[in-house]
Formats: C-alpha cells, sequence, structure tokens
C-alpha cells in the first residue's frame, strides 16, 4: 500500500522525502483554482514564477501576464489572480506567465518530486483519479500564508485524505488533523472559510465570489501537470 | 481583546513573534505532561537541556537526570520519560535535569517570549486560568516530533482553543484547525491518539499507561514557568 502524507505549510518540507512521490500542490485562494479553471477551460500552458521581473521578462515570449501580490493585481499585467479571469475569452489557446505569493513557492520547493499535479477543490476527482492510477507515495504540499498554515490549503487536503483513507497508508499526522478538520466544518464550508485568516484579508479586497467558486467541487474533470517548471494538461 | 495564536511545529516558529506574549509549550507525549506531574508531585525543579552531555553535567550539582532518546530512556540515567516516575518517592524534593527530544528544543526557541509556561491535559485547567489573569497574548507553541507536526500536541492546543474562544481573538488559522480536530476527536480521545504515528513508535515501546495517564485532564492544579532556564511550579 502506497503512503500519503500532507504537508501544512511549505517551511515544513525540509521533513519530507519527495523523491519518486507524487506532490499535489495546494494553493486553494487562489493559485491552483485559477490553474485548474484556466487549464480546464483551454488555457494551453501556465508558468509559475517566483517574482514580477521573471513574469515580466516572459511577455516578449508571447505570454500573458498574470499575478498578485498581498492579493492585488500586479499594474500592468493582463489578469489577477481570479479563476474568472481564467475562463475569459482573452486568455484561451494563450500561454500565461503567473507569479504568486505562496503558490510559486511551493511548487519550486517540490521540485524534489517524482511528479507534481495541481489540485483544488474545482478537479478534486480528477486529482483523486490520477492518485489512484499513479500507483505512487504522495505528499500534499500545502502552500499556506507566507509559511504559516491557512485553513482552506488543509480543508483540500482533508477532503482529498477523507477520499483516500482505505487506499493509502497515513504515516503521519498532519493527514488526520486534516480528516478531522474537513469532516468537522465541511457541512458548513463556506462559512468556516469566510471566518478564517486569509478570506478576511480577501474579503478587504471585495472578491467574495472568488471563495464561493474556490470551494465549489468537479466543475474540472483536468488534472494540470507541472512537466519542466510550467504547468500542462494532462 | 489579546490574541490566541497556536504555532503547530517548532519548525514554524521563525512566523511567529514572541515577544511580549506569554509562550505555552506542549509536548504531551511526554515532556510537558511529566513535568506537571513532578512539579504537581513536588519536584522541586526541572532543568531541560538539548544534549545527553550537557544534561551528565548537572550531576555533580545535586540533579537527578531524566531522559530518553528516540522514547528510549538514556542509560544511566536516574529515570526516564514517564509521567509516573516523576512521582516517585525518590524524586520528591529534588532538581531533575532533563533531556528530551522535542520539549527542549520547543523551549528553546521560544525564549523571546515574556512568559513561557507548561501545558499538559494534566493541568489543562490551570493553563486555562494563568493565561486569562495574564492578560496577553498567548502563542501554544506545539514541540511536534522532530519538526513535524503531530497529533496529540494539537489536540491540547484544540481543547486549550475551545476553553479560551470567548475571552482572545483567534488571529491565526493554525487555531481554528486545532479546535475542529479537537472537537471532532474528543469523544474518542484515547482511541485517535492511538492511531497516530507517536502512540504507534510508543506501543512498540510498551507505555500505553503512560499514553491513557498524559491524556488524563486536570489531575494537578499547577501551572509550572520556565524561569532563567529552568522550571519551577508558579
Amino acid at each position: 500500500m502506497n503512503t500519503l502524507e500532507v504537508c501544512l505549510s511549505p517551511d515544513l518540507l525540509n521533513e519530507f522525502d519527495l523523491q519518486g512521490k507524487t506532490a499535489v500542490i495546494v494553493d486553494i485562494l487562489r493559485a491552483t483554482s485559477c490553474m485548474t479553471a484556466g487549464i480546464g477551460s483551454g488555457v494551453k500552458e501556465i508558468r509559475p514564477l517566483a517574482s514580477l521581473d521573471e513574469c515580466m521578462r516572459f511577455r516578449s515570449h508571447g505570454f500573458l501576464l498574470a499575478g498578485e501580490r498581498n492579493g492585488v493585481m500586479v499594474e500592468g499585467f493582463d489578469i489577477g489572480n481570479s479563476p474568472f479571469e481564467y475562463m475569459e475569452r482573452k486568455v484561451l489557446g494563450k500561454r500565461i506567465a503567473v507569479t504568486t505569493t505562496n503558490g510559486t513557492v511551493a511548487i519550486e520547493r517540490s521540485a524534489a518530486a517524482r511528479e507534481i499535479i495541481i489540485g483544488s477543490f474545482l478537479n478534486l476527482s480528477a486529482v483523486e483519479k490520477t492518485l489512484l492510477n499513479n500507483r505512487q507515495d504522495v505528499v500534499i504540499v500545502c502552500a499556506g500564508w507566507k509559511g504559516k498554515i491557512n485553513l482552506e490549503d488543509t480543508l483540500f487536503a482533508g477532503a482529498l485524505v477523507e477520499r483516500l483513507t482505505d487506499r493509502f497508508k497515513l504515516p503521519c499526522d498532519a493527514a488526520l488533523i486534516a480528516r478531522s478538520t474537513w469532516l468537522h466544518m465541511k457541512g458548513d464550508l463556506l462559512s468556516h472559510v469566510l471566518k478564517s485568516s486569509h478570506a478576511a484579508r480577501l474579503r478587504n479586497l471585495g472578491i467574495e465570489d472568488d471563495i464561493a467558486y474556490c470551494l465549489e467541487t468537479d466543475l474540472f474533470e483536468c488534472c494540470p501537470k507541472v512537466h519542466e517548471k510550467t504547468i500542462l494538461s494532462d
């Protein structure tokens, strides 16, 4: 039986051995939800980058630029970090270079994994199916917020653990903690997430619709993958 | 209103500002449970130390030596890391130098706090009372296991958060996660903890009685404090 572990913050990744394993990157509000919505809607490629400068260099290669810093769209960029923008006509068939606060860090620090996939509530069942087909050990890597653990990524981890409990060994307590948090909150998910620290920050930015959308389950059947530092359809 | 935060692993402490705050150190299996049982039973002083060598140097100062490495008592020491040993006649009125895998690390990394107290289920109400009297911001520091988050420390954090929810602001999601985990598991605490990774390690050492004892609530009314690197009665 393969193992399923949960890393609740990228700052804890040094305690995990990713070699030979599948890493599921989770940044529910909003990076991996946007990636799922984009790839699922026909965006050709999404390139995650750590810095604004790197991102801007992709303009000359024909990329659209997307990104936020502390939840606000970067000036001069084409789109911000709302999943709705990733489904607009202007991005279909296009390549997007994106810089986000936490999601990019989680992807880069997971480079040792054998395979890196993008997880969100929007493609929960597709992720589940991919992990069952892969037959590899799994580490769910929550992006958190500037190193701190956050609620929404933990809830997604818990939802995935609940679905996979009978098919994987759970050798780390963070998986049990995430699952319990999910089981305790899943009946009223939106209301709990709206009380979280990140949602409080985002609420000030007027994006309640984004938050509600990012908690919808299985709107897309894709399971985006990181291939040579860029995100493509599976 | 003061704030109440939860740090689920010492490896995440750099994300927290401890200045001017009370740190509650938690290492349920078994360091802080032993400290509570010891101080509550009449041990005069408990000195936590990071290394075996440092610990042994305290022998010549009249200290008894206590400690474990990976759950096993250190050879040549007077007692191991069972709360029952901390209540034996031979340690009453004595000073104990102790080295443990995780608890000492958590205490040392919390040195910036204004006050450091020792928390366990065994003195839960005493800790609650101290925090309410202190009127300071609080960070609950879970010792974890070699940097990884563990279930039993998270459960204690959740139990304390539940009691203090109406009297403190909860600005960090880890507090919500710990509380949910606690609320989901508290009806069958022992059985959940026995399924955790740490308990599985300890079960191999034959200390089920220790685990059950460390989950008992309010057997002691003391709230041990760290004063100049040593643990004393409050």
